[in-house]
């Protein structure tokens, strides 16, 4: 199958690669995990040549863990809801059979040899771990070779944009991402994806716990996958350490939740927000209302303009942590091979080097009254809704209107990193299109509220009709 | 100058080797920082061969470092307290012109090229990184060659057991080491250290971020090297990523503070502890008392009644949260090179695989417990006062009367793991000796307040005269 013509994206009609519905097929017999994967390779050597999704395959080691799980299916000995499901892991994590170059020239080569926790728990549960993911240089700014999908004029978004782009071509109907500032969010509403970015140490970060705010993210073509996913790491391997993990209450997506309220959460990203974004948006809001969800705008609740005052800052805010706390490791590939860093990251390293710990202090002062600010809603709202992206993917050289010192060549991140710095979950729900291209809902809730994320991600997808501006 | 005789050690007669006060001399020129370290390499040539402290060194390295400092005193342009300090680090922790073993034979050979976040400010700090401090295998229970240079028959402790054997021998001034159990407080104890356990996230740990409860430590002959080295570090690399970082409001060690009321933290290493350590324990309360302070025992409040309670259990609560928490890292290993690994890490390994989320939960919410009932005392007493070991360092073959899964090669760590699961700042006080051989106090006290726990130490150590039992 083809690439759709550029911008002919229509949700309700575009049909994403599913895993969880062909599961039933596997029990019976009638399909198998290896004819699965055999289809995804197809996809994939038609249209990764376009695309330029992946950073390595291991097709030989997916396709005998294909055949270990359709033996399994055989035997009705299913290890998990993802055994035998193909995914992909983005490439700043570790592999233990495919190198980990996370986008960077430094680490060209670099194959330690392990697995991550995640990767090993996704082993442990069958899934079948096809390859890495591209990445931006080491997820900041610097963009890989992935294209958009919908249109290879465009980016994927970043910082997981093949785990992005995979989905939105229907390579994988799951792929792990990771997000500081909005690296999965983003992506995934330029790709069409379902993604989740869970609470702040819900899915276990293993060797990448350098950030204070960075979490694991699962792209996905449903909800279903989506979750699948992310539950049956966590009940392997948990969260980060000292961290609960995610919590959930049953093995499958929950139930789709009607919310009685929900705020609108315009973060500055509102700004930037393009007006056909933002027509789309009115359009899905209307739709709820429609649906009896009450909507409260920033004007409606003074605890809500709090919030929306705390979050003023968010990026600036994610800008300096992130620089601080990765000074020291930057510091070591400076003095190793200056001329394998981009030179975007050699300016977030001397940002890092030029902030004090009394202004790191300051900045996570900040970052917890934004927290409070947002827990003191608690009892207001069932959840929050806003664009995850200022747009559809944009188009080379479109900066989105940012004037702050970060590279946009991957689309800008000022919708996300609000949520980034709460620490809170957040689903991207692929519900609207603006001129032929992608573009999500974001559904975001209390830390710790992930399963009502989803659940109410899922009222949405089912509540209301395909948004087109 | 030879070692000691075994066990002659006398609290007041014996001279550690201090920095700060050659500081002066380092000014007016009649020393230098180069002759301050052939001083310390004459004595590990003399030493070295008995103590086996070190896993590596680099003397030439060391030697260039120590002549920039000389002509930075010179040009009157010291960079910091500790310019030209020579140090140790423990051998867990990545520099760029050293291996990092970690005391285990799968990283043998192990050159990562990088200097870890606090090796980083110490060189930028002028301190002369000298060599790497023998630890137990990845930190664990299982041990290394160094022996203790008050009795070379005796364990040095561990798992910091080169940095707390090289301090008791005079070699260096100050070492690294890290905690996860009671690997600083306890082998400082053994080999008459200061040594601080700072409040947990207070020292960047750089690239050793897999434990929940794990903390860098200071080793130092003298609680103002402790102290600089400590706050040296941290300002210029801060501590864990998210955490504010060790706090302290001048750049020498805060004046001694007399504390009105301490209460005694016995722990569940009460029971263990040796008649002549209690007896030893008593005297040194006696002597505070008859200084004016109030000593508390756990009968006296039923705060710390409560608190003793909470804390039961605190060693079996480290060995399942480090177990769960390093199983996919300890993963990795068995499958590349299970012979590489020690019977006791492999133990540990079956263990931590057999930890579900929801008991890893049950020790996340115990360890809650624990601190809620240390913090319900902050208003009650201004520190805690305990044994930081059962007793003396124990010959081979001594237990210390421990019946748990735990390998007690290098001494039992149960005095210590209240204070590392309560995530606080605990200060070893060199004032006792039990049969000629070393043994500390330990002043506790809430998190944060670690400048509090050095000021108390301080006093400690001018007001009592020394122990000998």
């Amino acid at each position: 199958m083809p690439l759709p013509a550029p911008q002919s994206y229509a949700p309700g009609t575009f049909q994403p690669l599913t895993f969880h519905d062909a599961v039933p097929r596997f029990r019976d017999g009638s399909d198998t995990p290896r004819a699965y994967l055999e289809r995804c390779l197809e996809t994939i050597a038609e249209l990764e040549p376009q695309v330029m999704a992946f950073a390595h395959r291991n097709e030989a080691g997916a396709r005998e863990a294909a055949d270990a799980s359709t033996a399994r299916y055989k035997a009705g000995g299913a290890l998990s809801a993802i055994d035998g499901m193909p995914i992909g892991i983005k490439d700043l994590i570790e592999t233990r059979d495919m190198p980990t170059e996370m986008g960077s020239a430094f680490y060209k080569g670099n194959s330690p040899g392990r697995d991550s926790a995640l990767v090993q728990a996704l082993r442990a549960a069958g899934a079948v771990v096809l390859g890495k993911m591209v990445t931006t240089e080491l997820g900041m700014s610097h963009p890989g070779p992935t294209r958009n999908p919908f249109d290879l004029r465009r980016t994927p978004g970043g910082s997981s944009s093949g785990s992005g782009a995979a989905i939105g071509a229907r390579m994988l109907p799951a792929a792990v991402g990771t997000q500081v500032l909005g690296s999965v969010i983003r992506p995934a509403s330029f790709n069409a994806n379902w993604a989740l970015k869970p609470t702040q140490g819900g899915i276990n970060r293993g060797e990448r716990q350098g950030y204070s705010q960075s979490t694991v993210g699962i792209h996905a073509g449903s909800a279903e996958d989506m979750w699948s996913v992310a539950i049956e790491i966590v009940k392997r391997v948990g969260g980060d350490p000292g961290a609960p993990g995610l919590y959930w209450t049953g093995d499958d997506l929950p139930p789709a939740f009607k919310p009685r309220r929900l705020a609108v959460l315009e973060t500055e990203g509102w700004a930037f927000a393009e007006p056909a974004a933002k027509a789309a948006f009115e359009k899905a809001l209307d739709a709820l209302n429609g649906q009896g969800v009450t909507i409260l705008r920033r004007g409606d609740h003074p605890l809500l303009e709090t919030l929306e005052q705390r979050i003023l800052g968010a990026m600036e805010l994610a800008r300096d942590v992130c620089a601080y706390e990765s000074a020291w490791s930057v510091a070591n590939m400076m003095a190793k091979n200056p001329d394998a860093l981009s030179d975007s990251l050699k300016a977030r390293f001397e940002l890092g080097c030029s902030i004090t710990l009394p202004e790191y202090r300051g900045r996570l002062l900040q970052r917890e009254e934004m927290r409070l600010a947002q827990a003191a809603l608690a009892g207001e709202v069932d959840g929050f809704i806003g664009l995850p992206a200022c747009g559809p993917a944009p188009l080379p050289g479109d900066t989105g209107g940012s004037s702050n010192r970060i590279v946009h060549t991957t689309g800008n991140p000022i919708m996300n990193t609000a949520s980034s710095a709460l620490g809170c979950p957040v689903v991207t729900v692929p519900v609207m299109a603006v001129d032929g291209m992608p573009l999500g809902l974001s559904v975001t809730t209390q830390p710790h509220q992930d399963e009502r994320a989803a659940a109410i991600g899922r009222w949405i997808a089912d509540a209301i009709p395909p948004i087109i501006v």
